[in-house]
């Protein structure tokens, strides 16, 4: 499967606001770059409703990924929905390895952002897709009218729970620390419906179930019990998908660490958007990082006389 | 005029990209805030076309003003077009000082942009806005079939030449050096109209003219003469607005330092977009790192415990 044909002088991985952005700005610097992704728009996707993204008053995480693609495909470039295992250095450039094919770049963007956390309990990879989910704003309509349970008492659980209150049966959210941790106004919301039950200082033990999810197993307190539930929103954070390149410094939550530039502790590997340290995780900061990310391989480049 | 009244827990100076999603992020974050800006959308408004704000495949300055504008004013928030000359330290907090009246916040975000940079001639000043320009996108179209001459061989030079081309009688491409920095096809583009003439090596002495500019006096060589334009149009860089804050380190070109978390050397000031020294100046990258100092700002006050 090795085909090592053409060198690009950039290859984006992952098509998010981050790789979407760094896309528009190399296709407008005349660079021959790659944009390699498994999908167009990355978690904005599963945004049920934006606000704070500069110029749009109100949008649907769907219509602003048309958005952004509409922008994207005007410009003439490679594009692969191919899902990269691997980034390495070789001799100077780097190759890129998917699930197909090698290709070889001399800078390479990963704009791969981040996926929600597991809680690493029997039962989740089973029912996934089966009751275990971790997106609320996909799932919920699944939902109607049966009792479910919400992991996770942050904003995104405690959003979770909203959405639900609107569909489900009752609700169950579930928080192994003392208390929930999400904005006031989320929990005062949330304890003003008698559809929630909220169980702080409470581990999941497991999720139970024969074809699809029947229950989630807890402890609380020195007591072990089953709560009947026919979904499982899993919404205890998210992660950084940085383990395609191992070669460049990360953080103690695997973030890749950049500078302001978007350059990695390797040169010619450029990181962008919520995959990297990046101290807030927003649209709209991303976008912009992507931005630099494209402007600094340009530099790069520009500077090693590597032509472009 | 001293009217110490409230405090804010946020003091915005001004409303371009960066300013403007500032304040989208402090009206969500429900900060108390005031914007203070003689105009919306700063250096936005001046951009014939833009194709690289995410999201918008074409789009006029004009236009993505009234989009910013649009977004921003659904929030509620006190806002004043007053003209910011200084921000102080002041006791803890800051005073933010206009041509009429003081103003106290807790934190400041300074995102006032930049400033086209003058020539520093005899007569500039004096036929500023009666044949001296700073703007070919606001002025090329008043100066149909007369004779002007541009002052600048980078890309926005070739920029303001390509757009009198239209318009415009003669142009005469003044620059200082022995040739011209902007991108080739620029270059290409304006060699290949034989209304333009290109003085490289060639210096500005003087702006010439009775009630309105009637020439230019150059140097080229040894030799001095004036070219009889009607038009100057001034296309030599652009320079940060940063007078307005004496307390906190800039770089050499006068750009507020900052990290990478839009935080400057003095705590509890923060500073977004072009005039500060973020690498590249793009409405894309101003607009994230608005974001990111309102939510700086925002845990700035929380770790402080100034009540928010």
């Amino acid at each position: 499967m090795v085909n090592y044909g053409r060198i690009y002088d950039l290859i984006i991985v992952s098509a998010g606001p981050a790789g979407i952005t760094a896309a528009i700005y190399a296709a407008r610097k005349r660079m021959e770059f790659l944009l390699i992704t498994v999908n167009i728009g990355g978690q904005v996707t599963y945004s049920s409703e934006i606000e704070n993204y500069t110029g749009f008053q109100y949008i649907t995480g769907e219509e602003l990924t048309a958005k952004f693609y509409e922008h994207l495909k005007q410009y003439n470039f490679d594009l692969r929905i191919e899902d990269v295992k691997q980034v390495e250095p070789y001799g100077g450039i780097f190759n890129v390895k998917t699930e197909y094919a090698n290709y070889l770049g001399k800078t390479v963007i990963v704009a791969t952002g981040r996926r929600p956390r597991e809680l690493n309990v029997p039962g989740e990879r089973e029912f996934k897709n089966r009751g275990v989910t971790y997106c609320a704003t996909c799932d919920a309509p699944l939902f109607k009218d049966v009792d479910v349970s919400v992991v996770g008492g942050g904003n995104s659980g405690l959003e979770a729970v909203l959405q639900l209150m609107k569909i489900a049966g009752k609700i169950y959210l579930i928080e192994i620390m003392s208390q929930l941790k999400a904005d006031p106004i989320l929990i005062e919301k949330a304890m003003a419906s008698n559809k929630v039950e909220i169980l702080t200082n409470t581990k999941v033990l497991e999720i139970i179930g024969d074809k699809t999810v029947r229950g989630i197993k807890v402890q609380k307190g020195g007591e072990t019990f089953s709560l009947p539930v026919r979904g499982v929103f899993v919404e205890i954070g998210s992660m950084p998908n940085s383990e395609i390149v191992d070669f460049v410094e990360k953080n103690q939550w695997g973030e890749i660490i950049v500078n302001c530039a978007c350059e990695t502790s390797f040169p010619g590997l450029f990181a962008a958007g919520d995959v990297t340290n990046v101290p807030e995780k927003q649209i709209i900061i991303a976008a912009g990082e992507g931005c630099k990310a494209t402007l600094s391989a340009f530099r790069y480049l520009s500077r090693k006389n590597l032509s472009i």
